[in-house]
Parts: structure tokens; C-alpha cells; sequence
């Protein structure tokens, strides 16, 4: 089944917000081998919204539309739905019920002037369970839309609960069984690796499946789309592909072999091994610990984290020397280190990685220009700094950055216990 | 102008990586008044690519395509574009130039497999001042397309550097000013806003510009597109806007108008009055302090969070009573506010504001399920803990609304200085 999503909203055109249900819908598709195969993002226009449907409609088996069902004026799917399917909108008992429903649940009083009550003739009404909006569904032969609210909980709960329910009978039980390997390496670009490290490597993973390259700001991403008549030969593969990188030259610049993200991999690693992780942080303001934090049970190892943003903090809480602020400043390997020490004993954490440096725009010097990062680590065996200069981003990307190499530092130590 | 933005890679429609590059140029084009009218996500795929060129080539001004230039196999957008306009790929001396100077820059010796001195015939190279791969520019009559790395330092920087310069006899010197003036409201949802509370006010505002409403975790954002011929005329009528919303029966409800986020009207605030800002933080594990960090010179006022994840974090660092955690819980508003006075002395912050919930997707019971939290605030004159029921959502999405209400609590109470 082909899948196209028609992300609709202003907002997301003039920079006010970012769109997250395509992403989520992405990995969802991917997770249940269903085709998502082009995403559409346009204003609350009919003119862009018919263009977008007239491609969709004719590519996909399901189109999905986001957003534009609420209550106000500029919420105008629905009508624009109704022109392009020219059906006219109807009163419809089962979508009154929906609402009155919802109304009910949430000690509200039902407001007619909202027409949650109408759809497009010969569309069904969608149960929001977690608003008030419903969404409308229609199916002509083997093409299907729906229409979802944009709020990220509705529409994923709705795709999930509602809209797959109906799709159901589309979804072919496929015979092949098919996977993503990703390699996930570190410390060298796509050119190195694929130029010198490892020349023959793309050709050789070809072999066994369709091979894919992604840069991210710290390795690269080799995947691997495998596939098989069942399951065991598709893991016998899978085994093959992690034969070969583990014994490829490109061994050292592994870290994982799995979808699992960093952080995850590192909750999941200090479990294995009851290491209880913590950070002190001056230039990523908490991203750390906000990222280690996204991962669910994390819980079980990391105890916390020190935001020392200003040195006063720093002093107090991770007990760094004022001198060794004066002498080295705040940016710098031995802050870094000091920081450490301080925090692993704060937060009583086994391991802690330190992060001080200069995000920008503002605060950079001739020699520590935007860029400069201090990452510090202790262990009960080891206490250490550096001090990095990477290539000058804007603020959040430059944030960003700084934390991927804080918690690969952490992966590190933690691969050393 | 209009702007269609093609981002290519099968990476961003299997949920593996979320593009940045389309919400960053589409902040951009508001700010500069360009039309961003669609953005098309689609797959490293002939088909898909040919399919959007088709529609954007023809429907948009400039058409900007990112990612796919790499030096991996399956960066294939090069190519698919000399098929798209039919233009054969033959060596260019300006292209080479480009990659010779960046790889002497960088201190690395060009690799000529990677292809970077070829463009189709007729584009020309566009200078990639921050990374390897050059872009390609193309120009028929008033139609353009340019197509960039998918990287984001990459592509911002060769958007505003080179596309713009190549651009800019297109973008039409405009006689009319524009501006979007916002209204963030809180506390209140759209259904109540707009048939409740102030039921005139869409219809009113309408007079002054065209009228939006964009609702988010904790309130409605309601824009006015004003326009005028000069910037005097402008200002009259964004005062306009300003003073009916404050004299509306909203004005309980706003608490800024403006563009700005939340964090960057607590930082602005925050430096106006002199107030030294801090966090502790456990459910939302650094994510208020990450948000604020956002935001350049928040140093100026932020000291620092205290993210106690452990309840050993929390007596320990923050000085919460054991007997408080084992009575009423590390999710309760006693342990809240105690966390919230352990912090302002560790942090010798004015005030802070702390976290402690259940974010889920374990960790809830039948009196303090998913989305209960506990938000605590310590000042001067004032220390308090209130216990909120929230709707549960997903872990990310739950620490978002978190934050949220953590730094609603923040303005909330630095207004009150």
C-alpha cells in the first residue's frame, strides 16, 4: 500500500512551527513495510490543496490530510474536501453522536455553530478520542483519504486506532519479510570511508541488500534494506551484514549496528552493565540530559545533571576552582575535568561527561572562537578533558553538535567498563 | 517570488531523519516576504523527483531541491536533473576550481571519483563555502532552480549567499509593507475563544488584516496579516491590532504579542527587571534549561538547572527531605516546592521554577497516572507547589507540554516582579 500525506496549515509554510506528523508517520509506515512515498506540505489553500490532492489521488492508495479540521475560520479542509470530491457536506447522526459524545466526556456543552455534526456526503465520520474534531473518511474502489486533525495526539492516535482499521483489507500480507540494517559509524566523513577506508564496501553490502549512506553531524549512517522469503533467512542475512562490518576496516568507526539512537544505546549499554550515568553542562543547557531523558527507563541509570550555565554554579555545586576558572577559563580542558569531579560526586553517578564551550553567536575569542567545546569525563578509574574546535553552526545546530559529542564521549567510557 | 522546496531522501520518509532545511527556509521567506507556497518531501527516486519538478517547475518562480549531491552511490540528484531538463553532464573549470579550493582549504587532497567538477550543461556550480559537494543553478527565462546539499549549515548558508545573489533581479522590489503581527494567548482553547470569550473578535480583527489561529499544548497563537503602503501606515495598524487585543475580553489571556517564543520572552523579561533564572528539573529531565539555552544571551540571566532525575539527586543537591519524598512522593506539589528552594540557594538564582512528574509510558499509578506533575516555584517573596493532571501523551510530546507549563509558570511569575 502507497501512502502520500497532505501536511495543510499556514503556519508551517511561514516558519511559525515545524510539522511532526510526517516524521512520526515515516517511522510508523516504515516500522509495518507500508509504502510512505511523498509528503506535501501547503498552505490552507484550495488551489494548492486541490493541485496536491489531483497528484496524490492518482498516485497513492491512501491519502492522508493533516490538519485544518478545527473550529475556527481558517480551518477549511472539510469545504475544500467536499468541493474536490463534489460532495456536498450533510448532516450525519453517526458524527453528531461523535461529538456529542466527546462533549459529554469532557463536562462540556456542545456548540452547534462548531458543525462537527457535518461531512461530505458518502464520507464517514472518525472518532477523536483525544479531542473534539473528528475526522472524515471516504473509499472509492481501492483509493481511500482521510482526514486527520493536525494536533500530533489526535492524528497519530486517529491514524493508528481509526484509519489503519478501515485500510486494514488494503494492507496485503506480504510474502517477503524485509529489514533495515544500519550501520552507524564515527570520526570519519562519507568520502573517507567510502574512498579509503573502505573502498569495496559499498559494492560488497550490495550484495546482500540496497545500501544507503546518511552523513549526520558526527559519522555516517550505512544501511542496509534486506530481504527474505521468512524470517530466518532474513536474520541469516542480518547476520551476514554484521559479519562483514565487524570484519571490514571500518570496524574502529562502528559504534552500533541497530536503528537505535545514541542515546538509547547508551541507556541500554549502562543498564547492561549498572553504570550510573550523569552530566554536567554549561554550553548544551541541559540537551544532554533532555536527549538521555527521551529514552524511556532511563530512569534506571541516569541520576541527573548539572546545568552550571554561569560560573557561580559551577563553583558551588560542582566545586571547580575559581582559580582554575581565572587561569583557564570556563572554557577549557581542565574546567571541563574539574566539572566532572565535582558532578560525579553531586549526582553520586559513576560516570559523568562534561560538556563547557561557545555555542554563539555571541562570546567567542581569537582563540576560543564559536565552535571551542571543553568535554571532561570522570570515572571511578579515570578523570579527563579536552578541548575541541569544531566548525562554527548557528546556536541550536552548534547545541546539537556539542551533545552528540558529549554522548559519544559517554559511549565511549561506557564501552570501557 | 514564489518558492517550492523539493527535500529528497528515502531517510526522511522512513522516519529515520526529521528535515530541518524546510522550516528554516520557511522562517526565512516570511521574514523577506518571498512566497514559500509547498514543500514536497520525496524519496532518492526518478519518478517521485520528476513528478515534483513537473508540478514545481511549473507552478513556482524558483524551485530548490535539497540533499542528494553527496559522493555516495545513492546520491543521485545530479543526475536525475540532467535527465529532468535534458542536459547531458560535462566538466566545468568553475566547478572544479570550487572543490580544488575547498579541499586545499581543508588540507585534504581532492578525490576526482567524486565527480565534483561535472554539472549539467548550462548550470552553473554554486560555491559551497562551509562544505565539499557544489551546488547547481539553473536559469530559463524567469524560471530558476538551484539544488543544494541536504546538509543544514550547507544549505542555509549557500541559500542566503548564492541562491539570493542569483536571484535577486526576480524578487520584486514590493511597494506594499508587510507584517504578521501575533497574539499568544494561554488558558483558554479555540472553541472558547472564539465562541465564548470573545466571540466578536475574529470578525473585528479581520478588518485589519487577514486572520489566523493556530492552536498548541497550552493555548492559541491568533495571527493578523496587516499590510500597508509605507512603514508609518504599518505601525498605525499593528498599534491598532495591539490595543483592541489588550482591551478585549481576551486580554486575561495574552501574554505576549509578538513572534517571540516563550523562552525568548522570558529572557527579554528577565534581563528588563534583573531577575537571576534557574530550574531543577526532574520529568522534564533538561528541557526547560535546553529551551531557555536556546535563546542567545540567556546567559545574561540564566544560571543553571539542577536536573535530579534520583531521588538521591533530589536530598542530595537540592536538599529535599527524605520524609517529604516518602510521604507525598517525588510527584507531588510538596516535594515541587522543596525542590524549588533547594534550587534557588544551589543555583543563587532570584527564582526558580521546577518539574516533577510522569512522563511515561511507565512509572504511573491509578492517583498519579501518565501527565500528573508537580511544578514548584521559589522567589523572594513567594514559594509554591501545584499538582496538575494532564492529558497523557507520547514521552516526548509529554515533556514538551511539561516544559511548557513550567515556563508559563516562569513568565507568570517574573511579571509578577
Amino acid at each position: 500500500m502507497k501512502i502520500q500525506l497532505i501536511t495543510i496549515g499556514n503556519e508551517l509554510l511561514n516558519g511559525k512551527v515545524q510539522d511532526r506528523n510526517a516524521y512520526w508517520l515515516a517511522g510508523f509506515c516504515h516500522e509495518h513495510h507500508i509504502d510512505f512515498t511523498k509528503n506535501h506540505i501547503i498552505p490552507d489553500e484550495k488551489e494548492a490543496l486541490f493541485s496536491s490532492l489531483n497528484q496524490a489521488w492518482n498516485e497513492a492508495d491512501l491519502v492522508i490530510t493533516s490538519g485544518g479540521l478545527g473550529p475556527t475560520k481558517d480551518d477549511l479542509t472539510k469545504d475544500m474536501i467536499s468541493e474536490f470530491f463534489k460532495r456536498p457536506i450533510i448532516e450525519c447522526d453517526k458524527a453528531m453522536h461523535c461529538a456529542l459524545e466527546n462533549y459529554k466526556k469532557s463536562k462540556r456543552e456542545y456548540d452547534p455553530r462548531l458543525e462537527y455534526s457535518k461531512v461530505p456526503e458518502g464520507f464517514e465520520p472518525l472518532l477523536n478520542r483525544v479531542g473534539y474534531a473528528p475526522g472524515l473518511f471516504f473509499r472509492d474502489n481501492s483509493k481511500m483519504i482521510a482526514a486527520l486533525p493536525g494536533v500530533p495526539s489526535e492524528f497519530k492516535t486517529m491514524f493508528t486506532e481509526e484509519v489503519l482499521a478501515l485500510a486494514k483489507n488494503n494492507i496485503k500480507e506480504t510474502s517477503t519479510y524485509r529489514k533495515h540494517v544500519i550501520i552507524k559509524t564515527w570520526k570519519a566523513p562519507e568520502s573517507l570511508i567510502f574512498n579509503s577506508i573502505a573502498p569495496t564496501l559499498w559494492d560488497d553490502l550490495s550484495e546482500l541488500g540496497e545500501v544507503s549512506s546518511l552523513p549526520n553531524p558526527m559519522g555516517v549512517d550505512i544501511g542496509v534494506k534486506i530481504q527474505a522469503d521468512d524470517l530466518s533467512q532474513l536474520s541469516v542475512k542480518e547476520q551476514k551484514v554484521r559479519e562483514y562490518a565487524q570484519n571490514s576496516p571500518l570496524k574502529e568507526n562502528i559504534w552500533h549496528i541497530g536503528k537505535e539512537t545514541i542515546e538509547q544505546v547508551i541507556v541500554q549499554r549502562a543498564i547492561e552493565k549498572n553504570i550510573r550515568i550523569g552530566f554536567a553542562e554549561s554550553c548544551t543547557g541541559g540537551l544532554c540530559a533532555s536527549r538521555i531523558t527521551d529514552v524511556a527507563g532511563s530512569s534506571a541509570v541516569f541520576m541527573g545533571s548539572v546545568v552550571a550555565y554561569h560560573n557561580e554554579v559551577k563553583e558551588n555545586v560542582l566545586n571547580v576552582n575559581k582559580s582554575t576558572l581565572e587561569k583557564y577559563g570556563a572554557v577549557s580542558s581542565e574546567t571541563a575535568w574539574e566539572m566532572a569531579q565535582g558532578a560525579r560526586k553531586a549526582l553520586s553517578a559513576d560516570l559523568v561527561v562534561t560538556t563547557t564551550g561557545v555555542a554563539g553567536p555571541g562570546g567567542g575569542s581569537k582563540h576560543k572562537p564559536v565552535g571551542t567545546i571543553g568535554v571532561g569525563y570522570s570515572s571511578e578509574r579515570d578523570c579527563a578533558g579536552d578541548l575541541h574546535h569544531l566548525p562554527a553552526k548557528d546556536r541550536e545546530e552548534m547545541k546539537l553538535v556539542f551533545s552528540q559529542l558529549a554522548l559519544m564521549k559517554m559511549l565511549e567510557q561506557i564501552e570501557l567498563y
